[in-house]
């Protein structure tokens, strides 16, 4: 695989509960390294845009063509506004990672889900979609769905993006992004 | 001098003529390659404020400490809100450098600010400050100003951080962060 491949590393911005939408972030990076594009959307909090939202992010932008893989920072943006990967595959024809340095609590984001909203069942189908698999780092392993390559490919887009931490550049760059247009100054995911 | 140290590029957003604020972006990072930490400040359109926005900027950020230098993208923010770059560095004590890719026109910029402003010598005054000097590159020569550090030292700061045409990347990255940001996809410069 080329070390520099086009990859849109895509994350949410924090919010308070009171807010009714939040930003969403997406970066088109070469490899790990070099920044190309800045893009930005708005997403409803709790929401069921972000699917739309990143589909709309990536088909109109001019880098569409030149992208090999998109990377979510998890399964949801903007709360509990989860992300179909499957149909964002489909309808992007560009390979999907998420990327989870925590490990999922399924029954604890059930409960919640059941808790908070009637539609609970739909999200959590989509949650429960693709298989969740470890990738061991040289610090904590990390949890990595993917959709459109190889588990083995997928390691080696991880590992390509990667520079320091765990967490590859186009999701740690989306995130500083985010979180410091919102708050003033970013906080760290390393 | 080291390759990896911090820098703080500042760009602002575009913005209409009807808009009263304008965003303004700040980036540290170390040496021309790694991204760690987006700062955002607003500004009044055509104000008076930018000098203490990125006086604000740089010394409520945790980063402070560990910056070496401050790398602006000309000499003001949003429309004519001139940086008085002397008072940047008195205050903040971190050598300030401005660059630009086109040669001001200074004639065509004192028309601009007699014909627009009741305060116009201020501003003029506050632009006259520092000299104009020229730093060739492989491609179209860029003008800089600085101040805190020698001809020499600003020229060795631009070249450590530069890696792709001739623009520095704290500044480059600021840009696409500030028009992706305020347009939905950033527009170029390299």
């Amino acid at each position: 695989m080329k070390q520099q491949i086009r990859l849109l590393g895509i994350d949410d911005s924090p919010f308070r509960f009171t807010d009714k939408y939040g930003m969403v972030i997406g970066v088109v990076m070469r490899g790990g390294s070099y920044l190309e594009c800045v893009l930005r959307r708005n997403i409803v909090i709790d929401g069921t845009d972000a699917t739309s939202v990143c589909k709309d992010m990536i088909l109109n932008s001019r880098y569409k063509k030149q992208l090999k893989a998109v990377l979510l920072d998890g399964i949801a943006l903007g709360g509990f506004n989860v992300i179909d990967i499957n149909e964002l595959y489909n309808d992007t024809s560009l390979p999907v990672l998420t990327i989870t340095r925590d490990k999922p609590d399924f029954e604890k984001i059930k409960m919640a889900l059941k808790k908070k909203f009637k539609d609970w069942d739909n999200r959590w189908a989509i949650i429960s979609k693709g298989e969740l698999n470890i990738v061991e780092t040289s610090n904590n392993p990390i949890y990595v769905k993917c959709i459109g390559v190889s588990f083995e490919e997928a390691k080696e887009i991880i590992k390509l993006s990667t520079i320091r931490g765990v967490i590859p550049e186009p999701i740690r760059v989306a995130h500083l992004i985010a979180s410091g247009v919102t708050r003033g100054e970013s906080y760290g995911k390393a």
